[in-house]
């Protein structure tokens, strides 16, 4: 139905998430008919991001070079060590401005069903930063899911009596409304109450 | 927040239509975390549809070389052309299996307003194909909009005497309910009713 080289394109960018054949073909036809350059920028600017994009070699998150644009920063205060799961995990953190220490990038969370073991995270290394002191708090940020809390509850573990270790807070979300929010999240909303 | 090279791939990923910015985000990460191999056949896939398709010379649909797969294709019927605005328009026909004729990509639709006039469709072309001779009907793929509509009047009146020219019918989407569908649409399906 299209000739092999759009075929080709769509299959392509079916592979992204999210996205299906309709969308696919919808963004190949965009794809072809904006400039030339514009199309071509967009090539270029992946391979770009494979050829120059790797981790950061304290943190593991994304960085260009060795240090990511946290850690280099001299501003950032270094005694405090924010846990994510995944180099994504950071974005929505430094949105909200309000945390200004450095970040510690596991890979993933431990899902022994999915066979991901402790050694799987960059757990030693994390184990490794708050050995070498300076720290004063370890904040857990892995999300509020099975796994996440499961990685929460080790990371804990292992740092026991080394720093101070603390877990971003759950409840109902801003904005959100009683009625729709589910059991569980109440219930924690319930457990983590504070005085007015 | 991120490093240079993703933040440019972030936003060359936001101009694709419907792409903001959490999901140029969410793209750039897959982009990073699947395998260099996939990446890289995105970038690629870009370029090569770029560098490799063109219009066909006879239908002004997409084509590798000189022909569309339509055009090139001896079985299809020569003696029907389906007018369309755009080369997308013809991947739902197509889906429909039952048009068996050539195609015509007008380039458009008339809109005084955004300045397109009939010199910037390629409406010359059709009336060349149709006095070639050996087209015993056009039909008008354009869209049932204001502009898809005007331009399908100024395709019949250009073509007039010279052959049949006939409308792709409006009325209710089939699965389509009554209650939610517009007077517009509701009044079309009125005048083209049909005897049972």
């Amino acid at each position: 139905m299209l000739p092999p080289a759009a075929e080709r394109l769509v299959h392509e960018l079916e592979r992204l998430p999210g996205v299906g054949r309709r969308t696919a073909q919808r963004l190949a036809f965009h794809l072809l008919r904006v400039s030339e350059q514009e199309a071509l920028s967009l090539a270029e600017a992946v391979r770009e991001v494979r050829a120059r994009i790797g981790f950061c070699t304290v943190c593991y998150s994304l960085a260009e070079g060795e240090l990511c644009g946290t850690c280099s920063d001299a501003r950032r205060d270094r005694s405090q060590i924010c846990v994510v799961e995944t180099p994504s995990d950071v974005v929505p953190i430094e949105r909200t401005a309000s945390f200004r220490g450095l970040y510690h990038v596991l890979g993933g969370a431990l899902s022994p069903i999915d066979g991901v073991d402790p050694a799987d995270l960059r757990i030693t290394e994390l184990v490794a930063r708050v050995a070498a002191g300076g720290v004063e708090e370890v904040i857990v940020a892995t999300n509020p899911t099975m796994t996440g809390e499961a990685t929460a509850s080790y990371v804990a573990t292992v740092l026991r009596g080394m720093t101070r270790v603390t877990r971003l807070a759950s409840g109902l979300p801003v904005g959100g409304d009683l009625e729709f929010a589910d059991e569980v999240t109440i219930g924690r909303a319930l457990a983590g109450r504070r005085e007015l």
